[in-house]
């Protein structure tokens, strides 16, 4: 019997958007213990006599502490070797995975961590650039909730900047997000919200930073949220100029 | 013959690290436009009779510009139908994905975007976390080189903040990168280098921003390589109180 943790980045709510690695890691798995974000699906990647076991952590349920599931994790190794601790997006993304990794391995486990994508990257899917050449030069991810709950100092070091803002856990945050914005007279940079990840419901919500908590109440935007804010995130190149290849197409 | 353009995240090096959908995508490509840093194992997926085409931009040989790469996309959904373009991380994450999509829907052609695993995730597979609970609560992803080559004036700016620095195309900025976290008197953060992201061939290095540059050097660090700084990076939680845990593992 192997002992061993493996996490697996689950990636951001589609199934499909768990990587190769991540299923064929699955299908070596004697333990399974998944989040709350992780589409139920992907357990069908793990041997049916593995044992599955739900560890999400969500608002009015029922959910272990992160020092309980650092415990489940060590008796499972022992009891039955190969752990697969598969989490919503990457491991390492505002994830805690590497408090499971260090815990683990003060056991002397041996552990592996198979990244995922992220809901940074959900930008992409719904053609939300987050730099654009010649506007912008970097992106700056943020928690906007600290382990005490309240607002990150980063989110009104972020409004200073030209970065491209992407808050996580953001949503109940909005107003404070705005009022940073606003103290750097930025209430007009344009805002987007992805709302359930790349789920079947997803939704991508198109405002300003102004108008975030607003538009938030107003449309009932669904947690969990990203939210993006920058010059950028708007950014639509314009190609009307190039004749040759508009030639092209009426061609055919 | 569907006409469709699809941008496919081919990840981060390890052709495993693609994701289900983005296989899915390449099965049914009648062209693949694919980068330098895709890995050649992914083409396998795309169907026999599919073209494939080699598009890598990489100093010191020939390659496409950009405005090329627009050209053929368009130029191969009117010709063979559905073109999968393959770019090495995240199609959106400094991959100029959003100039490629613009471009053919000023076509009218209709586009998707399928996200990949970014270098950035790397941090996790070698347990170098960007962020840690009381630590710091952002990190921030700036392309060290600029549209003109020069430095951006972001690098000055991230070292100023908590928020851990992921520098990517800054091998040859190294130095600059330096100067910027020294004038902060930050010169002894810890910083790591990922070289060769995922591949069979990756490497990482541990060292100070101070000393960046004589780590690449002595150490000829390979490129493409990408550069992590701040006090997160290095972060190893201490366990070794848990007795009760302790004692669990001795019993077994």
């Amino acid at each position: 019997m192997e002992k061993k943790l493996s996490l697996v980045g689950a990636g951001p709510g589609d199934p499909d958007l768990i990587s190769v690695k991540g299923i064929k890691t699955l299908a070596q798995a004697d333990v399974v213990l998944n989040d709350a974000l992780v589409h139920p699906e992907l357990l069908n990647y793990a041997p049916s006599k593995a044992l599955k076991i739900y560890v999400g952590k969500r608002a009015g349920k029922h959910s272990y502490k992160q020092e309980e599931i650092n415990e489940l994790i060590i008796e499972h190794v022992f009891s039955h070797g190969h752990v697969v601790r598969l989490k919503g997006g990457d491991p390492f993304i505002f994830a805690r995975g590497k408090e499971e990794i260090d815990y683990a391995e003060s056991f002397g486990i041996n552990t592996q961590v198979v990244p995922g994508i992220s809901s940074i990257n959900l930008a992409g899917m719904y053609s939300l650039p987050l730099t654009t050449r010649g506007v912008n030069e970097s992106f700056w991810v943020v928690t906007a909730t600290t382990k005490s709950g309240e607002l990150s100092q980063d989110v009104a070091k972020v409004a200073e900047t030209t970065a491209t803002a992407v808050f996580l856990m953001g949503l109940r945050k909005a107003p404070a997000i705005s009022t940073a914005y606003a103290l750097q007279d930025k209430a007009d940079l344009p805002a987007a919200i992805v709302s359930n990840g790349s789920l079947a419901n997803a939704k991508v919500y198109r405002t300003t930073v102004g108008h975030l908590a607003q538009t938030i109440s107003e449309q009932k935007v669904a947690s969990p949220g990203i939210i993006l804010v920058g010059e950028s995130v708007v950014q639509q190149n314009d190609f009307t100029t190039i004749k040759s290849l508009q030639q092209h197409v009426t061609q055919i």
